[in-house]
């Protein structure tokens, strides 16, 4: 069976990618959740081999990046990538944009599942990276029909941007409609929610992560339960 | 058949990967090649839906992002990953971590070919990113018997490791004999020599790049032949 060593659910954006897509895709797998400390590198090198999470155990070998991970798993399994090469193409370009790009969303609008904050003063490269995701989504929305990137079914491209619905929600970002319609779709799959509800219930309160908001905002309420 | 757009070859890292790929599998393809201006967001945009390089069109289908242009061709061309699972999993492992990785060798080195420079008081996070790229090189180099990193034969892992063996050659960087010796390996094939000579014959000076050796070192050979 898998092992997918993760970190804490309320912060982890990138460890949330391949965890939703084996939880879409049914495919079994051992959750190991270790949590982020001031210092991750000993006990995150135990596991992974550049001390970052995600990282995916198949017996002895070890996968290591979230898109690796992916690739990985398609080649092993049904329905990771569209099935239909334009959409194919489509999701891959825009996965590979999200896995080295919208850099200032990432820094700004960290992931913080559980809180709902107020930004102030973004910098001014946030607004071309919103507009720029926009558009990417509703040229895929518009040409493969939806309510999905790719069509009708959840792909390995939803998984890449889920921690950006967390993010819309928690920095209560201005998107067009459209968009707004995805995330919310992507908010209300049940593998999110569990997510989501398991990151409230984490106790565990990381200062570097809870730091990273003051830098451009203000935490307005906090829905973490302990 | 093909065309792919690249920037300047003297500067451009990421274009520098997929032409790298194409030529060493002996794809046929159009270059067209866009000279960086102080804002090509307008003349990128009318190619490549990032604005950025490199983009491959194939007929009316456009390919962003060079990870994803490896993957199309991949579907497409026999030996663009290693036909060894284990071999293409440490490829893909390795070209994503290079990918959205190595941040502090791409800002602080960044790719001039033409020039050799020395070094000031490089920011401290580039020692240990030279330190696990010399790692990933090894393993992928004693696992699976060179020259190449992923074995006998050139993949896309290498055409993604082939900017910084250019970046090892302008700032002289400290890596260990092994990875100099897979460096050197790189630097001798006809296509990095045929990229490499097209660079020194580039008349083109673009300000910013330009600059960005300053903020780090300084220039102490400038090659380039106008
Ligand atoms: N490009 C990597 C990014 C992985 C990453 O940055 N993970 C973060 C957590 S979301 C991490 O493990 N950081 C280690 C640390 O903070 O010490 C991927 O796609 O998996
Ligand atoms: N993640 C992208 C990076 C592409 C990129 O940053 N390209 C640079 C040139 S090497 C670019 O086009 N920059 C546009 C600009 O400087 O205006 C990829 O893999 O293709």
């Amino acid at each position: 069976m898998y092992q997918l060593f993760i970190a804490n659910k309320n912060y982890s954006s990138w460890s949330l990618r391949p965890w939703l897509l084996l939880q879409q895709l049914n495919i079994p797998f051992n959750e190991q959740l270790q949590q982020f400390q001031v210092d991750n590198y000993a006990n995150f090198r135990s596991f992974s081999p550049t001390a970052k999470v995600p990282c995916l155990h198949d017996g002895d070998t070890q996968v290591w990046e979230s898109l690796a991970i992916v690739e990985y798993l398609a080649e092993r399994h049904e329905g990771v990538w569209p099935a239909d090469a334009t959409a194919r193409n489509y999701a891959r370009c825009a996965a590979s944009e999200m896995h080295a790009g919208f850099v200032t969303l990432r820094n700004v609008c960290t992931m913080n599942c559980g809180v709902r904050a107020q930004l102030h003063n973004p910098p001014a490269a946030l607004a071309p990276e919103l507009a720029r995701l926009d558009e990417l989504w509703q040229q895929g929305l518009a040409q493969f029909g939806g309510p999905f990137l790719a069509g009708k079914d959840f792909t390995a491209v939803d998984a890449f941007f889920a921690p950006v619905a967390f993010r819309v929600q928690t920095y209560d970002l201005l998107l067009s409609d459209k968009a707004l319609t995805y995330v919310k779709h992507l908010l209300a799959l049940p593998a999110m929610q569990s997510w989501y509800q398991a990151a409230l219930q984490e106790s565990w309160r990381e200062p570097s992560h809870e730091a990273e908001i003051g830098l451009y905002g203000t935490v307005l309420i906090d829905y973490r339960k302990c």
